[in-house]
This record gives structure tokens, sequence and C-alpha cells, in this order.
């Protein structure tokens, strides 16, 4: 059994390579919900739905989220009652984009949310409905909400710094608010695997929300040999995302050093690509196991190597 | 003033008329929320919204409800959870049909509604998004639901009736569950108005939903001389929708004299077609005075004598 800790475009790929190289029934994705917002009403979570339509083959691949072949007619709408609604509402947000297609996994989310369902049973009928055969698990059903600290000490909701702010403003801080804690089937999947698998994923903001909730890193640390971290940087730069900019904003070195540093405590082996060879001994310094191997997700192709070669590296 | 007691399509029909023939600006519609629904998590308002959107000319005419040139491809979408539901859930309705952009406006409802916002507030918004001029008021801020009894003695939300059953079963009564009130304004614009009138809509399950709110009645009642009511049967059928056999089955004659002896201690005048001319006699002995009138509204043009007639029978 093997599980994958997964923020969203990249565990997305990198998934979307390990069912080409292992039975899809003996892999457990547990997923960051730092990320999950309400908006027009909707419960949305984002890394879930593109992790589901990545592996369903429904991703749009171009924009990395949401279904290809989508229209917008409903957003187009939206427009329509921005131009009515009060100063103080936050009603007809149109900086969220929301195909027409994608409405309807948010409208059945939110409907099984008032009927009191948890999001660990919700993500399983929704897996279902695409005929996926890898297990997905939100990392809790307690809301958690990743937030970004501005210099000026203010902070911001997730979705409004990466979608809204286009993840261009200066971060000087992480926080997770929400009394959360795993599922007890996120936990067991941490602990029963033979083999954890930390998803090149941003290790703050995506990684770092399922490692805030207690007991993850313990459980992570208790049998590190076990677990194998892909890198989310290659030559230092994030192959998606605001990643390398937000590792420099708050500390860090943006580089797979960096990211050693970040997870030697809970995994004993790091992927790195081969742009970062010339950094495998400080890699092996900061105490991490350095695993060289082509790290970037071009093509399916490309993610069943590096997952078959992150396997490999256990 | 003209205040407008409505239901759904004839009313909104009847509306698109009086703006023809007179300011817009002094003209009330007071709607019927008992249709109101939560459906996909969606706060629906059919009534409101039929009203809405075909004065803003926007409405499918051959459906009577909707948009025109709408598209369904969240609905399409839903489809695909509805499979996976547990049979227990709600979630993932695909009986009650919502267009893309009409979903635009549910989620701006919802939206609004979440924030605390008045259905009388959100209402005003959405009739500005769409540059009424026609004040729109829901009869009611608080929730209340129309529901219909069947023979065995359980009753039907109003949707589930009219949609989901296509209006095929037989029922045995109507219920009106909520403590509801009159909102100020739609008290207001009864009590302030020149003249009343009672839109040609369902007289059971449009405007009794209305009439069942403490103190409309009697505040009609105090004034029936400003009161005209226009039948929605004509010929022994409604025009749209069940109201004739729905008046058979609870006890009523499905005649204009069966409307009259509905309407005569709210109204003092009942317009009525040339094809009930043969029950002016009856209507008047029931105790309204009728005014005959053709009452068919296929076209703007009728909808508009209907209304000026409708006008000049006070």
């Amino acid at each position: 059994m093997i599980t994958v800790l997964c923020g969203g475009v990249g565990a997305a790929r990198f998934l979307s390579g390990l069912v080409q190289v292992v039975d899809p029934a003996t892999i457990t994705g547990v997923v960051n919900t730092g990320d999950d917002a309400v908006i027009n009403g909707l419960a949305i979570s984002p890394d879930l739905d593109t992790i589901v339509y990545t592996l369903a083959g429904a991703i749009d691949r171009e924009r990395g989220w949401g279904l290809g072949g989508e229209s917008w007619n409903t957003m187009d709408a939206l427009h329509r009652y921005a131009v009515v609604r009060p100063d103080d509402s936050e009603a007809a947000a149109t900086w969220f984009n929301l195909g027409d297609r994608d409405i309807a996994t948010h409208l059945y989310r939110t409907t099984r949310r008032a009927e009191g369902a948890s999001l660990t049973d919700i993500t399983a009928e929704i897996a279902a409905a695409w005929g996926l055969a890898v297990r997905l698990l939100p990392m809790s059903d307690d809301p958690v909400a990743t937030r970004l600290v501005l210099p000026d000490g203010g902070d911001i909701a997730f979705q409004d710094y990466f979608v809204r702010r286009h993840h261009e403003v200066t971060v000087s801080g992480v926080r997770f608010v929400g009394e959360a804690s795993p599922s007890d089937a996120a936990m067991d999947a941490i602990t029963d695997a033979d083999t954890v698998i930390v998803a090149p994923s941003n290790p703050l903001v995506s990684i770092g929300p399922l490692r805030s909730l207690p007991g993850i890193d313990a459980a992570l640390a208790a049998r590190r040999d076990r677990t194998v971290a892909v890198s989310p940087i290659v030559g230092g730069r994030a192959l998606k995302g605001p990643a390398d900019r937000m590792l420099t904003e708050l500390g860090h070195e943006p580089t797979v050093l960096g990211v050693a540093r970040l997870y030697r405590d809970i995994a004993a082996t790091l992927v790195i690509d081969p742009a970062d060879a010339d950094l495998a001994a400080a890699v092996e310094g900061a105490g991490m196991r350095p695993v060289v191997t082509p790290s970037v997700m071009s093509t399916p192709e490309s993610a069943a190597h590096l997952a078959a070669a992150t396997l490999a590296a256990r």
C-alpha cells in the first residue's frame, strides 16, 4: 500500500504517473484541504478536484485546473449581479472562475455537506462518479483554512492570495486556522502504508497544512525510512505556482536544499532533478538521501518515470 | 399607484402587458413565495424569477420559465453524481431543471441569503440587475411553504407536486407551512395602492399563499372596491398549469363562477373572457361585478389590452 501526501497540480500529475506503474487500488492520496473555500455559496475543494479531474483524464491540461472543454455561462451571467451587489457583499464573486460543468461538482459537495455528510464520504462519492480506482481522502473532515500573513500583519485567505491577487503579493508568514484533526482514514493511511510519498507540491501551503494537523508529523517521523519526498523545486524554480518565491519570502532557500531542510524530519529520501545534482551532497549533508532522476512531468511518460523512480528510491 | 398580486407565468404576462399601458414606476408586484425551494443547495424563487425574466424580455417564451437561449451544462454534469449519491440524499437533483445562466441568479440569491440579506432586498437587487422599473416584492421575508395534501393524508412540497410529479397526482388539500408575515413593504403596497389587481394566477396555490398571510385578506376586504381580479380560468380551463383540475379536486367549480366565489370577499370586480360571458350573471349573483374582455394573453398586444381593460374595470 502506497500513500501519497498531496497538494494540487503537481500531486495530480504525480498520481497520474503512479497509476501507470502500480495497481491504482493500492494507492491512497491524502489531500490538502487548507485551500478549500466557500465562494458564491459553493463548497470548493480545489486540490481534491484537480486530482479527481486529472486522474479521470478530464482536466484542462493547459490551464491545469477545471475541466477540459468547459463552458462559462454561469460565470458570465454572474457579472450582471456583481454590478448591483452591495459593497459589503461577497455575492456574485467573479474573481474565482468556475466552469459550468465544474459547478455541478461544487453543487454536489455543497448539498451533501448541508445534509451532514463528511468530506471523506463526499470525496469517495465524487471519485466513484468519475470511476477512479485510487482512494482519495481529504486530510481532515474539519475545516482548516490556510491564511497568508502579509507584511502589515494582516492575513488573507489562500484563494484570495492565490487567485484574486495572482500570488503576486509578498507574504511574511503562513497560518493554519481551525481546530482540525486528521481524519481517522487519513491517519491510518499514513501509519499503515508500506511507502509514503510526499508529492511534488508546495511544501509550505500544500504539504504544510497536512503537517500542521496534530499527529501527522509524528507519524511520519516515527517511520521516516518509509517516506520519500519529491522536490517541487527544480533548478531553483517551482515547476508550477509561487513555491520558489514563497520559500525565499519565508526565509528558506528556494532550492532542493531548502526543501531537504523542511522535510528531513519526516522523510529519509529526497528525489531531485538532474538539474540539481550539484546540490546532492548538500542535501545529504542536511540529512536526506538524495536520489537524482528527471522530475519534470511534462508528459504522461515522464510522470510515470518519476513515479517509478520514486518508488524505487524507497 | 397600482399593486398586482402575482403568481408565476400568468402574472408575468399580465405585468408585461401592464407596463405597456402605464408608467412601470407606478407598478408594484407582490409575488408569491410559497413555491420557493432549496434544490441542489440553491435558493430558488420560481415566481419571482419568471416575472423578472419576463419583464426583462429574457424569458424563454416557449417553455414559460427560465432564460431564452439557455445552456444546460451544469445540469448535464450533475447526472454523473446522481448515480453515486446515497439513497437518502437529495443531492444531484436532476428533476428540477436549471439552466446555466439561470443558476447565476440562484447563486446570487443563495449567497445573499447566507449573508443575511432579506429576500425583499435581494429581489430589488436582482430586479435592478435586469434594469426593471417595476417594483417587485416577495410577499414575505419569512419562509412559507405551499404543500399539497394527497388523498392518503400525506403532503408533498409544491415543486415536488408541480415539477417532479408533473402536477399529475390528485390533491385533496393545500397547506401553507411556516409562521410567515407579509413584509411591511408588501402590506404597505396593498393598503396604499389606488388599485389592486389580482393577476390571472392559480387562486389556490399562487394567490392562496399570499392570502394565507395574516392581514392580507383583511386589508383587501377593507377596500374591496379598489380591487379587480382577473380570472385565470377561461372556458372552464386554466390557461396554464393545473388550476382547473385542482379547483375541481378541492371542491370548487372549475369556472369563473368558482373563481368569483373564491375572490368575492376581497375584490369587487372580476375580469372574465367572452368565452365565459354566459356565466356573467352567475358571477354577479355570487357577488362580483363581471367585466367581459378578451383574457388570453397570447401576444404582447393581447396582454396590453387585458391590462388596460382591467385598469378600466376598477
